[in-house]
């Protein structure tokens, strides 16, 4: 009987996304893939991510979605995985969002590889934490937010959850990007202006 | 002068949560523990936990919490690490709660071990999900949700997040108990009725 209600009814969820990995079942979620030719303009060098479009077209990351009714007091979750790789000196990326509701928070639990989280608010004030297995970074309201995997072997594997109502906004990323680049420097990274910013 | 502003101001965290033992670095996060002794009256069999005090108070729970600020739109997250053991039939498990803002989920990601989440609404609409490392449980607003530990050796943790300003109300779970008892059944577990509920 209960079986029967719980067939019908049921409100709650159980998803399963792989800790190394980050992949769902299918049939639960759908992996929103992104192609370096879709995202081409989000990295620096466009003569460098043309040259790679000659020969390829890398996956750069992927998201699975688990399309939530945008409700207030509900929350969204999944998983969000960026393949390893660079385009020029820039490592592998996420596009970055503001949430339509601007205060609103977002958590990242970092289940695999190594990246970092890039916050940066619309006034300017920028934050960036690096990420490793077993780290939470939580990105306060007004931030908007992009993942980079800061590995050449590993893949950046997070964990997300975020109000389901807070909606994003890529357009504000597209039309400015970020005020700060990663980029290799030597066996690390460096942090730099992004000389093609559009000020406000 | 980046290091310095973001000494100062930063709003970001990074907070570590092991993914083996659910444990923070104190310096980030306050363990809050719960001990059979303060916790009996939510066991069903209460010459057990009589018993077992006898002889010691085993520690049944712990959470770290972030103490963050009660805010619309931020979120608060921490890990809860529950104990193997028994009392009585009864596994180990939380208090358990409503939101105070009943309206609002909570999501928990399984980093260790195997357990249940039980959930049940004001209506008496009850779901229960197993937990397994890699597995998400998305507890809908309205239902109050304990964990519960399903493996005799295990500790169960659980990594989890909700909205900051949806408080929690343990009042109504202590007045009436849960619908459900989850106890040992052969090698597996049986749910229950729980003989003691209070009825509306």
């Amino acid at each position: 009987m209960l079986e029967e209600r719980k067939m019908k009814e049921m409100l709650s969820k159980l998803i399963s996304f792989d800790m190394h990995t980050g992949k769902a079942p299918v049939a639960d979620a759908t992996p929103l893939q992104r192609n370096l030719s879709g995202l081409r303009q989000i990295f620096s060098n466009q003569e460098a991510a043309a040259a790679i479009l000659k020969t390829h077209d890398p996956l750069v990351y992927e998201f699975y979605d688990l399309h939530m009714p945008e409700k207030e007091g509900d929350l969204a979750f999944g998983s969000s995985i960026v393949y390893p790789g660079k385009v020029g000196e820039e490592f592998h990326m996420t596009k970055g969002h503001f949430h339509t509701i601007l205060e609103t928070a977002e958590v990242y639990y970092c289940l695999n590889g190594y990246g970092m989280m890039m916050m940066e608010s619309p006034e300017g004030d920028v934050e960036y934490r690096e990420m490793r297995p077993g780290q939470a970074v939580y990105v306060p309201g007004r931030y908007a937010h992009r993942s980079i995997n800061l590995s050449d072997t590993e893949t950046l594997v997070t964990f997300f959850v975020f109000r389901a109502d807070a909606g994003h906004n890529y357009g504000t990323v597209e039309e400015r990007g970020f005020r700060k680049l990663v980029v290799a420097d030597g066996d690390g990274y460096a942090v730099v202006d992004n000389p093609n910013w559009v000020g406000a």
